[in-house]
């Protein structure tokens, strides 16, 4: 069953790449819309048969123009000002939505400068790998992965139900959050995780010869792209450095019980962590 | 080409195990004994194909008699005792190596209690799962993995060559070390890595239900065997200490950079981390 004539995909890359993907092979779009700054990313995403039509983002207006959803694909640092335009040439009612990894500072601002024909509902997909780009989109990304949807006061309760169900027919577990909860979860199982991951790296600078598949294993999130790393951590500044600073207070810990040879404590402290990795799978 | 005559393993877990099947597929022993605290390891090792005959190892005497080559592959903590027990029955002439991940400790008090008549030169393969246990062994398991084989002044230029040979043999790449370089690498590359992951977990406790495919793979290693790497902690206990030490003001850069939002300092380091990463394929 159709859920949407048209929808817009602003950033056609590993992201909004998969989800054209996934609306053309579950049925749920008639028309699907690929806007992007390059041109070589829209024919990549065009010849994946991610979308139908692509529009260079100079002309974001006609791309937008009569989607029933708008989605923000783009890294975090360009959504506020990519909903924007896109909203000039949005039609009445238009549900707006985004997949962001940090999502007070975007859904505050973007809350703030839409018109009120545009109806913006946050979400984040945990979803994606290290490599980013067209050429990472594939289907069914989303199935059995959660996706957060944030609640505001200024939240529409319609909409919000339309971007949950969109998120559920694309397989994802929706999980409603406030931009609070969000990014404080966030910065502690993904944000913090992913720059401990780079920090590993530079403080192995000189022994990186000899790593092995654990090691490899360990800081693979590191190979993301930084300029897109850059702007989550500037979007969930406080958060991050929070996680960092217990983070810290823990690895003191563990550092202080090895240095005394606190046997029972070390394989208290491993057993424990081993505990709750299983938990895992 | 027989490399040995007859090779005993002590421990016959994921590293052993894979010892004896590579030996035996590329025919470098005449006979592998496999010695093992229980049973029931003993006849998996067996039944895979890994040892020829096996000991429990209250027999370690009879497991090593007449053997060129004895392998020390029980987690680190057991190594001495298992190491100078083995040394009573072992022929004139034996070599001894181990496969323990620390190696100043171990070697040193092994050094000093074994008797003249066995030759002991310490090796520390950088392979094996997280999964550990006589199921996880295969063959190739060493293949283009880097071996670190120790030079101490006491150490037997014949015996040394010889269990070099030993890990070319069975596709390792091999590193000479000192006791102190080898511990201070892999406190770095390895031990410190893996305590941070252990410490990650804990530190995620609360959230660890939204933990998505980067958070695992990130912390994989922690799924090891906690008396293992409690021991592994243990005896290289200043080195992990000291690379702790070193990462937390890593990290304490990282934080305040992040927190002052100092975008150009964040991107730099998060470049520099994926630059370094990509080194590693």
């Amino acid at each position: 069953m159709k859920l949407f004539n048209r929808v817009a995909i602003i950033g056609v890359g590993e992201i909004g790449g998969s989800i054209g993907k996934d609306l053309k092979a579950r049925g749920l779009a008639k028309e699907i819309i690929g806007i992007g700054r390059r041109r070589s990313s829209l024919i990549k995403a065009r010849t994946a048969g991610a979308v139908d039509k692509d529009f260079l983002v100079d002309r974001i207006g006609n791309g937008v123009k009569d989607a029933d959803l708008i989605i923000l694909a783009t890294p975090v640092g360009r959504m506020a000002e990519l909903g924007k335009k896109a909203a000039l040439s949005a039609k009445e009612g238009a549900i707006m939505t985004d997949v962001g990894s940090t999502k007070g500072m975007i859904v505050r601002s973007l809350e703030k400068i839409l018109p009120e024909k545009v109806r913006f509902v946050g979400s984040h997909p945990m979803a994606g790998s290290e490599k980013g780009g067209p050429l990472s989109a594939r289907l069914d990304l989303f199935e059995g992965r959660d996706c957060f949807i944030t609640r505001t006061k200024n939240t529409d309760e319609e909409a919000l139900e339309i971007v949950k169900k969109f998120w559920k027919r694309l397989g994802a577990n929706t999980i409603e959050v406030t931009l609070a909860e969000h990014d404080r979860i966030v910065a502690k199982i993904s944000q913090m995780v992913h720059l401990v991951a780079s920090c590993l790296i530079i403080a192995n600078k000189d022994v990186l010869r000899y790593a092995a598949s654990g090691f490899r294993d360990t800081t693979r999130i590191a190979l993301s792209d930084p300029v897109l790393w850059r702007d989550i951590c500037l979007t969930n500044n406080k958060n991050i450095a929070r996680s960092l600073d217990e983070l810290i207070v823990i690895l003191r810990k563990f550092r202080n019980a090895i240095l005394k040879e606190k046997a029972a404590h070390i394989e208290r402290m491993l057993g424990k962590a081993r505990e709750l990795r299983r938990t895992l799978g």
